[in-house]
């Protein structure tokens, strides 16, 4: 079984522009990793810093952490709360970009305090939202040239780019794989790599699998989440709950290339019980993983080999379509 | 096991703006029969009228339909060719407007020869490009005025209106199940109904589960096609080779409200052998036929009450991931 | 000139599910009222009610709206903040329908006390997310019962719907202008129309144009809202950034019908100034108000009656690429 | 005035999957190319190659270019029609990707022939449309090893890549600007660029101005094409019906960079006159010529670096919607 692991804010409650009030009562960071040490199956969790509203020590929540026998496995950065809705990296004000810059150093001393792998970057604030609104030039200069800085301070971890489409920019300015790549291999420094969203390659009308196999063939498929959606929008929907087919080749792809990263769940249970949402996504991997063994591989790389798609989707379907059973009151 | 049936194009070769010379060799009407019989599972087929390119008889149509065991279901009359590029029951020119109607009589004439249960109107030209190039009321009254005028002839048979978000115009007048409802409402004739084309709906943003849903109670679901696309455009895929939950919801959506139409595929096998694609279609169908049997009604319903999407979710995972044991060598 | 209007949410600040703590310091609803009337060039407001975070008097609010010169137009009650999230109208829970029909009527209250054109009715969390959550029968049949409650009990005062596809639910029950018709008819009350708003008919991928045409059509044009989008999203990005033409196109609808409610904004400027961008939104709809004086309308109509998109699209440049010359320091 | 050009297959009639028979009767290539120069400010063509039903000679080619005062200035070889539909480059069958290649090379002499200033390389079959259809890695590099075998056997020509998201693929293998880039990075060969058409880039989710400035950056914007459409598809439509703002930004960002090629048009206008609707298009675009010699480019400078939309929309309008004043007759 692979290592299994989630975001934190998997555990929280949410707001957004109409229930500004909340889509329930907040919860604190020590109660989000007690319900994440809930789940049952979750051995690593990707923590947001600063820790908002959470007034205890790291000390603090390292004991929290070890009680629920997980471990950090990132650090998120806020660089798109209010100080930075126009940007961190590409903020047009230099201070502010020096703020974020800051943020992100001091992130990566917890990263290091605690053990993590990785700093997550995740930059959705850097873009444009209307037509003329920035040089795109220089706004892309600015994202390398804080990258740079960055990374290169702190050869002793990884950092990773989570790109998106867009949300909350109107676009941002690492919205695929390829543009993503494109900006690592301009960076040029090897602690630089890509977190794969599967939902965010899913909307942005790339093919998880091969925005995968892109990342590994260039060396840089650093870390992966998983969740779903409508093609349309960020919906951070429980894995499994609509492109069955498409996740399966997503991990397919990953296990043909000897990957072994930890599964990771980045969900938004807004309306949902969060804990019974990671045991459900959990119980789905589960029946993939199984699907995994039973695919036939030698006669999907035939099949493969001559573009065959009816006998490719005929495996997969006698793989995926008895992926559960037994599994039914897992 | 429901009836199966297909559109006679499916069995064709294709050609597109590129493929100027086709995707194939042309496969004559009488060949494209015996390909929908050497299927094994087809009871109906829809067929194109006029019958392009085969100078038989409509008596040799009837012989190779009954050599393959196969019934007409439907005509479709082809009011989207050359001489309807700008529409049929709303081209600006009321003398082509008279002619595509005369076109959708003599189209019903054969269709009472063959004993079809309707004639499809699929008005994929009817609609515009360009901002500004119709006067949005006028063809929308053109559109109505046309299906009464046709629909109020023939008491004796039922329409149907396949709606189409786009394709090949930008915007068809008929794009979507709720349109097309008011549209059918305003005409008031008992013999116009809905074919809905679980594509169609899927990509033009709809839940094809409620529109079916909305048809029924409006008492005008007349006619399914099922295919699988990308969410963005009529790619006319196999069957279940991406939405396997939205297909499933689809036909449980049918058996829920005892709707027993035939189960309709209409797929465009550009690149694969279109016998095979048909069957690997219907394997699927069955497995979905099997995991209707299998969903707990009950609890699911007790779930849908609740609006509890992770109850919801486990079950219909039980049934659909469970589906094809013991089908694979089908 | 027409007259102008815009939701005071325009010149709130605005939080989302990153920007936690907003995407400013709040504004409290007085000095939100004091920013409209700063704008110079508006005469009527939308009001959300409650008043949140206000603990004022409703003479207050008529003294601040008397003082900037303003009328409440109507009032939208928030039946979608957090005890609404599974739905208000639709609501699994009896007893939450029961307090969201409440509030609706409290809200018609405020809405007659200040004089208002009519209660508006957003029920943006009334959907679903995942499939199989929902019986859409039910649920369907739970909003239509809603509003025959509430519309029955005020004949006095009009109530509109604004449909939307989705955000923040992934689909929503009231999400384009045919489905809501369909809806208005079935409850058949004579005080229910709609309120279209343009960017949500543009990102559902109807035209706005035809869907302002339909609802006409059929009586219930009852308000408009206006912003602009990347067609994608409910961007509610400043009207006349992105989709001119499409806007031109709308008010001349408005137009050739007699159309004369209030041209009225619903923007978000998460990060812009939201009196400027009021202003700026102002500028841009009076040139299209020149470019509509200027367009040949004979020869528009001529151009409609032939499907002739060249010719359309020539006179539609000549009026709305000169309607800036002399407006540049408007 | 920049010099101005189309594809030749602008002034042919158009097939698609539902009207076979065609748009309207085929135009031959001589006749093209007269409608071509029927427009009168067309100075360039590309040509698609084979002649496809034309038995005349390339002397005879040449003089009814020169006859209309035309020069090619692209070959565009036809790998995506029926020996090609599932690949050229990529095709499963090495043999048949060989074929493609040897086709590559003869569309090089005639192009050297012609004294062309490159080769277009649309590689529209080259791709998947099934989930697990391919092997992304293997398709990748067949597509890599297919351009050096090409580019690096005729150093002395251009190659360009015309990158498309989808159609007739569901997913073609160079689908945005930065993947082509990466591509083309990896390739390593200085004759090998970008053909950059708006319209993709705009359906494809991109902002063209911001893909155009990435190409100029790496040295590979070669060429560009301009049409329109509704962001879901490639409609080909007009330049200059729906997205002006647009496609002012993306010839704004062009000249700013001192880009001088052709503004070359790839439209395809099914049910229009194709000489009016170049004009149309030319009428238009010389309005933007002219809006950008009135924009404000210091002011703009300035908004930018501020990350200023508003000012830069103000700005904008007042250079856009003053752009026809004079050329109404034009």
């Amino acid at each position: 079984m692979p290592t299994f692991g989630a975001g934190i804010w998997h555990f929280a409650t949410y707001k957004d522009r109409y229930a500004t009030d909340g889509y329930g009562p907040p919860v604190g960071l020590l109660e989000q990793i007690d319900r994440a040490g809930a789940v049952g199956e979750l051995s690593v969790v990707d923590l947001n810093w600063p820790f908002v509203g959470f007034d205890g020590t790291l000390d603090d929540v390292k004991a929290a952490l070890a009680k629920n026998d997980l471990k950090a496995i990132a650090i998120t950065p806020e660089i798109y709360t209010r100080d930075f809705v126009k940007g961190s990296f590409t903020n047009p004000d230099p201070a502010v970009r020096k703020r974020a810059i800051a943020l992100m150093h001091d992130a990566t001393e917890v990263a290091l305090e605690l053990g993590c792998s990785y700093v997550k970057l995740w930059p959705g604030q850097d873009g444009w939202d209307y037509p003329f609104q920035v040089n795109y030039h220089d706004i892309w200069q600015l994202a390398l040239d804080g990258l740079t800085e960055l990374c290169s301070a702190h050869p002793e971890i990884n950092y990773v780019i989570e790109y998106k489409p867009r949300e909350p920019r109107v676009k941002i300015v690492f919205p695929s794989v390829a543009r993503t790549l494109l900006g690592i291999e301009r960076v040029g420094l090897p602690n630089l790599g890509i977190l794969l969203d599967f939902g965010h390659s899913l909307y942005g009308q790339e093919t998880p699998a091969d925005a995968a196999q892109l990342a590994i063939d260039h060396g840089r498929l650093f870390a992966i989440d998983v969740n779903d959606n409508m093609r349309g929008w960020d919906d951070d929907m429980v894995v499994g709950s609509v492109h069955l087919v498409e996740t399966f080749e997503f991990f397919h792809t990953l296990r043909r290339n000897d990957w072994d990263g930890v599964w990771q769940l980045d969900q938004f249970p807004f309306r949902e019980d969060s804990v019974q949402a990671a045991k459900q996504a959990i119980r789905f991997l589960k029946a993939i993983h199984r699907a995994l063994d039973v695919l036939d591989d030698d006669a999907l790389a035939q099949a493969q080999a001559a573009h065959d798609a009816l006998a490719a989707q005929r495996l997969v379907q006698n793989a995926l379509l008895t992926s559960m059973a037994g599994l039914e009151n897992a």
